[in-house]
């Protein structure tokens, strides 16, 4: 068998539970895929532990008290808080559904609070009419990135067809306060100079279609608070740009925290 | 159709030509892929204009001057000094060959001066077996990542299955004087941290297998410069984290031009 073409399942650092199946009580009998994973991949047997954690809710050991007809029993201990909501959000302009099949469980490994997929000019309308953009296909790929992060926190997800209506009417309600950002080719200043000189501690970053804002995009958006920030010379792929933009949000928010003194960094 | 059924080829940022195809002339005709994609995809008629580099020269701006049997003729005009080399070196494990895949062109887009791939304990044996490791392959794959991203300097790579010759004989030469960084679930500082504090003009990124890099790995690297970084407490997959570190690398590096007054960030 050769190497590209043999399947490797990738060991999860974490089950999410529903709220429902651990509500009043600390032992839960799991089937199904991750019961699967636990018992094919994890090789779990009486006695091991796994880590755990509940959807939106605190994370915790489980230590699996028996296994039967493929079934898994675990008896959790929870943390007395949950993670943190991530500071970042996201305003995407929706991209290809092949670009976002990539991008969901990569969003949520790399912690958003919230996802919002909106119109622009540069987005074909058929972007909207597909399965990636139903719950029931993003969800399982947003839990897969919150299990691979260590994260219990689902992202919200939103999506709205008219840009105008999302920007004037809708946004302010949506994220709250936060620092604006909307990543812009032509722009000088990078994202941690803005949010070095920002006191706002949550982010949202607006990244566009593949062909770029348009004019009018550009000003609404900068009319509804967003600074430009560059990237430098180079043009991304939407998804190399999205996972790039993210990964540089949070760096920029930890370093900011780090130079204030609220983290320490001897290790 | 539907959306996600639907092929839509992606527009090239810069259309990449061969030393040898502009030696000594700056009139090229072109057919095959890239005169196809020319032709159907950025329709250009004679007259119109397309950019253009030279690999691992300048860039220019070529006017069609002739469309004649699905080829294009080209008339250029370069810039004076090729784009310099990316600042950024990369050390990764071996992924498997399906992440290495899609891996390529974000390298080759987010810019990189060399890859290194190199062995690990966790890494497969067979990763090494794969088409996806050879020139023929991943040339392709890095040049249309250079093409995105408007660059000219192909990567070198650079193979390697013994670890520790790697690291104890080889790495000095290979990549020259750079600030070292290893990335490290475990470790607090972050990658701008360290590189803020260091004037070396060059780092490189060290990025272990899924599974981590050992403590005799670590131990290594250690010995030989790397300083160890964290990047918070998601644990991201290889591919996202190896954007994500690349990412924050460049970022870093700006950021600190911009505090030393060497680049402008007024727009």
């Amino acid at each position: 068998m050769r190497a590209d073409q043999q399947p490797r399942r990738r060991s999860v650092n974490l089950i999410l539970l529903e709220p429902s199946e651990v509500s009043g009580t600390n032992v839960v009998t799991l089937s199904g895929p991750r019961a699967a994973h636990m018992l094919k991949v994890l090789r779990v047997t009486p006695g091991l532990q796994v880590r755990v954690g509940v959807l939106d809710g605190p994370r915790g050991i489980a230590t699996v008290d028996g296994i039967r007809d493929e079934a898994v029993t675990l008896s959790c201990m929870f943390d007395v808080i949950a993670p943190a909501r991530p500071p970042v959000d996201l305003l995407l302009a929706t991209p290809r559904p092949k670009v976002m099949r990539r991008l969901w469980a990569q969003i949520a490994a790399l912690g958003v609070g919230r996802i919002i997929l909106t119109n622009a000019e540069k987005v074909e309308r058929n972007y909207f009419d597909t399965h990636m953009l139903e719950p029931g296909t993003y969800r399982p790929l947003l839990i897969e990135g919150l299990q691979q992060a260590r994260d219990t926190r689902m992202p919200s997800v939103s999506i709205y067809r008219r840009f105008k209506v999302l920007i004037e009417d809708e946004l302010d309600q949506l994220v709250g306060p936060a620092l604006r950002i909307v990543a812009d080719p032509s722009a000088a200043t990078p994202v941690t100079e803005i949010v070095r000189r920002s006191r706002e501690p949550r982010i949202l970053l607006a990244i566009g279609p593949e062909g770029g804002w348009n004019a009018f995009e550009l000003d609404l958006l900068a009319a509804h608070g967003f600074q430009s920030a560059g990237m430098g010379p180079r043009t991304l792929r939407t998804d190399t740009a999205c996972v790039a933009l993210l990964a540089i949000g949070h760096s920029a928010i930890r370093a900011r925290e780090i130079s204030e003194g609220r983290v320490q960094t001897s290790d």
